[in-house]
């Protein structure tokens, strides 16, 4: 499948068209950003690390029967997708207090949570991606009803797949940021990618982060981070 | 019913024992704050004002069925209410876009919504109030999904008869806040008061604000807002 025009350049990722109509290449780029864009960076070797990661969890998920846009790993960065109309709501799935959660409901980050907490996001760069709940989506038409609980119960689905799958390899899954999209033939797929970028996966015993925190909070050896993951999943 | 011990004061009303264990005195103040209380001020018979359009919504929400703590009102600024432990999170229903959902969402200010909305608060001045969703009410275990069911279906009842009512005295309903508890039969009553302290009302006709944004954005003609908003109930 060749990569043909560039259709989209977002801040972790190129998207190109192909010859056929429903599918596009997915090329993973190096670039970090942090805090909606205000602060830049690379980390080496990124965009392989991250193209390699997702199609682990992608190709997981396909097996316990998640359906995901995900079609093959054509090469080091570029894989090859399901072309989805996004959904403009981003899905962050929780299982510790972290970030954003434990600021607005002052717990202490790192506070195990007594059930999964589901929220959901308006990817709108002007507004800085607001948290909204299912009112304000209808409002905005951004998703119906039906979508909105067949995208919930695949995000408990889908936490449920990763929490287990990294606790074997000794990793928290702290939380987590899902896109979803309609594909052309109108059912809904997981889209975008599952990585350090978008997880937040923490050592089991010593509670290290191994994620793109460790960029966002100039905490150092941010590629040893990603290595990290890349030989625990892969071990 | 005798006033006891002043068991709490807010921003905007003291709270009294009496006599009998489950039956409280709310006195209305003229006390005015905005801005999570960074702003401060007086509106002269506030108290007063506040207390009689609260006894109009109370008895006519009970009339249609809604159970509230309002019991009966004693003088021109106290109420007798029914004691509620009070579910720390607020229900904030919207027919047209403003303040804090208008920024939220990019709306204009003044747009009309195609269904109302219903928001969930955490009641807690240190975090400032800050939105919340259905999994951290869970989390914080501020309140059950029975009890979080009844009250979005309470509070999507009560926009209904009040927009409806309010609507034949020429005031759009723009939005207003909910607080509701728990009371000693174990029943979920609505508490706290419905004034324009706690809703935003516009003449349907200008679209003049008539409640305590004129406060909040240094509009003038507060007194003469809720006097109007007097008027228009009882005439």
């Amino acid at each position: 499948m060749e990569k043909k025009e560039m259709i989209y350049e977002g801040k972790a990722k190129k998207v190109y068209s192909t010859d056929e109509d429903d599918k596009l290449v997915v090329e993973y780029k190096d670039d970090a950003t942090a805090f909606d864009g205000q602060k830049k960076g690379q980390i080496t070797d990124k965009g392989e690390m991250n193209a390699q990661i997702s199609t682990i969890f992608f190709e997981l998920l396909e097996e316990k029967g998640i359906p995901t846009h995900f079609i093959e790993k054509l090469n080091e960065t570029d894989i090859l997708v399901k072309k989805l109309d996004i959904i403009l709501v981003e899905v962050v799935m929780r299982n510790i207090a972290a970030g954003s959660l434990a600021e607005r409901i002052g717990l202490e980050e790192g506070t195990a949570l007594p059930q999964p907490v589901l929220e959901f996001y308006y990817k709108d760069d002007e507004l800085g991606d607001p948290m909204i709940n299912r009112y304000h989506i209808y409002a905005e038409e951004l998703a119906t009803a039906e979508e909105l609980d067949e995208i919930s119960e695949l995000a408990f689905e889908i936490n449920d797949i990763l929490v287990e799958f990294l606790a074997e390899k000794n990793i928290d899954l702290v939380d987590f940021k899902l896109e979803f999209g309609v594909g052309t033939d109108g059912k809904i797929y997981l889209g975008d990618e599952i990585s350090p970028d978008t997880c937040r996966f923490w050592d089991s015993e010593s509670g290290k982060k191994l994620d793109k925190d460790r960029f966002r909070r100039d905490l150092g050896e941010v590629e040893g981070a990603y290595q990290e993951i890349i030989k625990r999943l892969t071990e």
